[in-house]
Formats: structure tokens, C-alpha cells, sequence
């Protein structure tokens, strides 16, 4: 049974604020470890990788030849999935790319009114590793959602690490991978792969950047390297918040907040509606439903112990609730949703209307669901073209207005007492 | 005397490799004092601040009222800064603000060919807390640098922190702060600054954002409170690289060197040139510009420990070691600058040609100054507006067209075998 709260009942702000601050991750203490596995894999190159992987996934391999996923492989792995699958697959990667194609910044190049020349020009990251965490987290969407937008960033080179333990690989992880354009796939894991990805091993050449999720080992090998390559977010347990009025179908509602509390017994499916009679039905309906969920052993602790169903009084105390819950997901289920959406600012990705499960856009609708998490929507984005790309800013004066610029420049390096600063302008101003 | 190299020269590929991985920040193992500062911070809130800024900065104060910038405070210091300084920060401020408001970033909104509404909308991150140091590294420009594209951005309400050891508080800075409209600023420094910025204390309300420079326990403290909060890059030492023909008066180039020398003993100045020669003359400029120059203390051991001549063969050979080198500054001061650059891609920030000194960019250029250190520019870009937005992704199915994508979410649900995932679109297309 989720917790209820109602912002008409005394001592609400207190319950809100601990649903806020409720730790859902218990976050393990691999620091050690994972420093040791890095500095291993720093210093001993492919025979770290070949030692870790025969430890962690059982896996014997000679070389890392042996660890590298071949094209035979990969047109294997192609023709098990099947069709269905794969048209859906190659329908999500095309609506994937031209959503985010759009995304892809213009470079700008201008003269001020002085005539001194600024810009901002955009360029893909070279080289980018993509991980794919092993056995049944390994989702195929996930490598279509971090390799596809790369991909239309225009990055050369895509790495995949994917484990396979006991040399199990899931055949739609590789095709997913085919599908992206991903062609450099190794059977690496753990902090291990993080490590080779970053610093490179004779086999493996670095990486600029390593996006993809992963477990606790994995998050914190990408913190540790962070700085020689840049990472995405850390991303926390999948959240939705549902806001819906009395007039929704009250299993509709049901089925949305179980579609992320099956993630994770950490997720978190939080309703808000004006309608108390609503509430308890949508709450029937979760316990009716997961009588029949094949995942109900992960979705029933996920809604027992951090679903919450806030009732308020009128849907105009909806936004401030948002914008404090921050949430990854949100579904407005309302008449208007584009009015309320207008009062709502920290939100990852909104579905608006009753007809836009969540579930479309983990998979088709073509925006990306690598999306931010435990409230960081109010300082962050979901994954995007952005994140693949980085911009150089331009700077161009000639004599003349360097004459007109310089003696403000030469005023602000001597009042920070930096005058070699100051002497690099004068001198080319016989200043 | 800086490291020669040429990429003629037998063991090129190896001298240059040490260059680029060689350390030049000591980093001091603070860690652990920072995390009982920011715990403390944490429980005792104000009394914790007042009992830190006792101890690090020798500062009285009876309460948190004691350690705020009064709006008469930062009146009497805008008096205080000489006229010609005032002028050139109000120039800094209205070329960045104009330069910055072209990078606000436009909302998307369309409808695909099936009929989906897709979109992105970005809002201004709502509170931003902006870290300025004490002392020496206090710079005016830095101020403006963080605070004027948060403004741009449309942040509501931007917070500074600044340290006053023994009470001295830089009128520059709080000139700063005034003329990029920050009002709210607390006389705290270094983690305990952090910490409150990231909680909140009972006075000093929570961010969502922590930006700016500081020191060993700021920077350490940021990395601690990502994720609570976001954070700016943690830069690195200062690092200039000039490419430069012999058609260069070697004075200029040698006072362009000196400028990021200055800022640190641990700055990096290289220079790249095809002409033997004039690296002797640059070379002899330095050493005669060191002479005279007020923190030559600084700049000298700067160019001796880590400063670098590249001499290549040919301008052809250019592009690449910049890229691998990926400097935070690059100065391309030849007869092409635009055709060099076109061929270049891992750089913070470019300065065209031979009358654009990178000091113009550190202050009036328009420009940001923080800028990727370190290499990172092979996979990050220098602040921007886009650092205090964030974007929301929008779609929006009806009916229909939920009737045409369905099916393909469905099979990809049962792939990964998320039964919930795909019960929320069928139960809405009575599948």
C-alpha cells in the first residue's frame, strides 16, 4: 500500500518533505574496489581485462580477440531476434534520430556593431563508449537511446562494452547495437570496461566520453574517471509522477504507475489528483493488476514502500508540488494538460493527455529516456545530441578594434594585478 | 627554460606523450575534512557557518545577519572602484550579456507524419548559488563571467558566496556582483559555502546549482554535493597554446605566454611554430619580458616547469597535436587562421589571427572565460547560457496515433520482458 497524503490534512509540508528526502538507493560501498580494478586496468592493460572478466563473468578468453564481438556474431544475433522485434527496434532507432536530429546545435558566427568577430562553432566528440550493463538490465531501447543520438551528433567512433556472463549475450543488445551503427563491441564489464574505455589498453583505444547505465560498479568507476573522459548523469532509480483528474480510467492510471515501479523495488509511482474517489480506485486497480504482473515481486515492494498518492484540493496546487518532486516522468492526465504544463518548470519528460503512456516514449515516441533522476530535473536534461557534441567560441579582433577594446581590457588586467595580461594587449597597442 | 621539442626529432612521439599526461596539480587530500565540514553544515546549519568563518577567516560575527552584504555595503564599494575600472567592467558586462543572449537555446514544438506532438522546452534553472574566492584570486571578471549568462539565462535568484579573511572583502568583486545583478551575497567561504549553498541553512535558502572557481576544499566540496545540486566543470590549472608563423613579432607572442604564466605555477604556455628561428626569438622574448614583469615569481617557474616550444615542419602538422593536446585557450596567429581552424576541432576557446591577444577574451572580448582545462575540451565546452537551463522533452500521443505506435512498444516491452511496460499502451488501445 503506498503512503497517502493529502494537502488539506495538517502537518502535510512535513509528510512532503520526507517523501522529498526519502533515500531510495542504497548506494554499496565499492569505492575500494572499483580504485584497485581501475589502477589494475591502468597499469596492466588487456591481461587485467582478460583476469577480470574470467573472476567477475566466468568467462575464459586467450586474448582480448576473444572478447571482441565479430560481425559474424552480430549478423547472428540479427537473425534470432524476431521480425516483430526487429521492426519495432528499427522503428524506434529512425523516430529516435530525426527527433533528435532537430536537437543539433547551429554553429553562429557574427560581426559586433565595433566589427570584432565572435562565433560558436559545434563539434562532435571523436570517440565515445557506450555501456551496456549484462544479464536481464541489458536493454536493447538503452543501447538505441545512448548509441543513436551519437550517432546523429556525428561521433566516429562508438565503443561498446557490454558483460556477458557466463558468456551469455543477449542478441537484441547487438542488434539494437547494429541497428545504431555501433561496430567496436567488446565482452568487457564492471569498472574494468569503464577503466579500458577511459585510459585504453593495447587493445582498446581510449574514449573522450563514456555514457550508458550501469550498477554500482559501474557508476562509480565513471565518477572516478570522470575529468580524463567526460561521463553522462548518474542516473538513480526510474520515477513517474501522474497527474490526473476523476475523468481518466482509474486503470489506466494503475497500469502507468506499475509500469515504472516493475523497474526497480527502488522505483517511485507517484499520483496526484483532486479527485479522493479517483484515488482509491486508482489504488484498487494497482492491487488488483498486480495480482496478474509477472513482476510483481519487484513493482508490489517499489509501490509499497515508496509509491505515494497525494490528493489535493484543486489542481492549481499541482505545479509547486511538481517543480518540488522534480520528476523524471510526468503524465499530465488532465482536460487542458497544456495549460498546467505551462505552469510547471523541473520535469525531465512530459507525456501530455490521457492517450501518452510513459511506456511510448521508453520506446518509440522518439524523444530519449535516459532522462534525469532523483530530482535533478530541477538543474538537469535527458540525454540529448547536446551531450555529444562541444562548442569552441570565436574570438577575432584586428587592429583597429583591438584599439577600441584594449584599454578596458589593460583597466581590468591591472585592477586584478595580472599585468602580463595587460602588457599582451598594450604591446600590439604600442601602449 | 621551457621543454623543446620538434616533430622531426627522433622519440617526437614519446616527449610529446609525457608532455600531455604530465600532472601539474598537486591535489591535496582534503577530502575528508570537507565531508565533516559539509555533515556539520548539515546539522547545525547557520551556527556551523558562523563557527567556520570564526576559525578559516577570522571573522566574528553574531549571526548570519553579520555575515550578509548589506545593499549600503555594496553601494560604498561601487564608490570605491575608480571610474575608468567601472567603465571597462560595464563594458565586460553589456558585450558578454549580448554575446551570452545568443545562446539561448530556442524551444522546439512540431507534429511528426503520424501525427505525434513532439518538443522540447527550456526554463531557466530557478536558484543558483555563484562561488567566488577571497583573497588574491578574487577576480571582478570571474564574478561576471558566472553571474551575467545566468541572468541572460532568466535564473531568479543568484546567490554569491565570498569569503572576507579578517573582514577584507574585494569592492570589485561586490562592484561586480551589482552590475550582473546579484543582491544576495554572504561573507562565507570554501565548504562550509558549498554545503549551505547545496542544503540550505535556516537562512540561507537551498540551490539547485553551484557555479564558480575556488580552491582545493571548494572544488572538493562541488564534487561531494553533485547530485544534490549540479555543479560547474572543475577546472584545472590555466593553459594557453599559441600556434604562430615567423611572421609574428616574437614580443607579442612571448607576452601572450607570459599572460597564462602569470596566473598560477602550475599554467601551461606552448607554443607551436614552423620557423626554428623565431622559437629562439619567442623564447628570448620571454626570458627578457620576465625581467620585468610584477609576478614573474609566478610566470617564471609556470614557463620553466611546464611551459613547451613545439617546432614542426610544416603548418600541416598542426591540427593534430592541437587536438591532442586540447588546450582550454588557442591563439592561432598566422596569415589563414580561419583555414587552420577549420582543420582543428578539440579547443576551448580560438582567438583569430594576430590581434586577438587571449587577454581580450579573459575580459572584454564578449566571450566566456571558464573554459574546459586539462583536455577536456575534447569533451566539454566553456560555460554558457546553456548551463543554467534545462529542457524538458514533450510528447504527446492521441488515440490515433497511439494505435500506430502501440504495437511497436508492445513487442519492445515484451522483448525485455516488462510486462507493466506494455499492459499501460494496450490497456489503453483494448488490446
Amino acid at each position: 500500500m503506498a503512503i497517502r497524503l493529502s494537502t488539506s490534512a495538517t502537518g502535510f509540508a512535513a509528510d512532503f518533505s520526507a517523501l522529498l528526502s526519502s533515500k531510495r538507493e542504497a548506494s554499496a560501498d565499492v569505492d575500494t574496489a572499483v580504485r584497485d580494478i581501475i589502477e589494475d586496468v591502468k597499469q596492466r592493460g588487456d591481461a587485467a581485462l582478460l583476469d577480470y572478466t574470467r573472476r567477475f563473468d566466468r568467462l575464459e578468453a586467450e586474448s582480448l580477440a576473444d572478447l571482441t564481438v565479430t560481425a559474424e556474431e552480430i549478423e547472428e544475433a540479427v537473425k534470432k531476434v524476431a521480425p516483430r522485434t526487429l521492426d519495432a527496434l528499427k522503428l524506434a532507432r529512425d523516430r529516435i534520430a530525426s527527433h533528435h536530429a532537430r536537437q543539433m546545435p547551429a554553429d553562429d558566427r557574427y560581426t559586433d556593431p565595433l566589427g570584432v568577430e565572435l562565433g560558436s562553432r559545434w563539434t562532435a566528440i571523436e570517440a565515445v563508449g557506450l555501456y551496456v550493463p549484462g544479464g536481464t538490465a541489458s536493454y536493447p531501447s538503452s543501447v538505441l537511446m545512448n548509441a543513436v543520438p551519437a550517432g546523429v551528433a556525428g561521433v566516429s567512433r562508438m565503443v561498446m562494452c557490454v558483460p556477458s556472463p557466463d558468456g551469455a549475450l543477449n542478441p537484441l543488445v547487438l542488434a539494437a547495437a547494429h541497428l545504431a551503427g555501433v561496430t567496436e563491441i567488446y565482452r568487457i564489464g564492471g569498472a574494468q570496461a569503464v577503466a579500458a574505455l577511459a585510459f585504453g589498453t593495447e587493445t582498446i583505444r581510449p574514449v573522450s566520453k563514456i555514457v550508458g547505465p550501469g550498477n554500482a560498479y559501474v557508476a562509480a568507476a565513471k565518477r572516478r574517471v570522470f575529468g580524463t573522459v567526460g561521463i553522462d548523469m548518474i542516473a538513480g532509480p526510474s520515477e513517474i509522477l501522474v497527474v490526473a483528474d476523476g475523468a481518466n480510467d482509474p486503470d489506466w492510471i494503475a497500469a502507468d504507475l506499475l509500469s515504472q515501479a516493475e523497474h526497480d523495488t527502488s522505483a517511485q509511482s507517484i499520483l496526484i489528483t483532486d479527485d479522493a474517489g479517483f484515488a482509491e480506485a486508482v489504488e484498487k486497480a494497482v492491487e488488483r493488476q498486480l495480482k496478474t504482473l509477472p513482476r510483481a515481486d519487484v513493482a508490489g515492494p517499489s509501490w509499497a514502500d515508496f509509491g505515494a498518492v497525494i490528493t489535493v484540493a484543486s489542481m492549481d496546487e499541482a505545479p509547486a508540488l511538481v517543480d518540488a518532486i522534480a520528476p523524471e516522468h510526468l503524465e499530465l492526465a488532465v482536460e487542458d494538460p497544456e495549460a498546467l504544463f505551462a505552469r510547471i518548470r523541473n520535469v525531465g519528460a512530459v507525456f501530455l493527455g490521457r492517450h501518452t503512456p510513459e511506456a511510448i516514449g521508453d520506446y518509440v515516441g522518439g524523444s530519449n529516456h535516459v532522462l534525469p533522476t532523483a530530482r535533478s530535473a530541477r538543474f538537469s536534461s535527458g540525454l540529448s545530441v547536446l551531450d555529444f557534441v562541444k562548442r569552441t567560441s570565436i574570438l577575432r579582433c584586428n587592429a583597429e578594434n583591438l584599439r577600441a577594446l584594449g584599454p578596458a581590457a589593460i583597466a581590468l588586467a591591472e585592477a586584478e594585478g595580472l599585468a602580463a595580461h595587460g602588457r599582451s594587449v598594450a604591446i600590439r597597442l604600442n601602449l
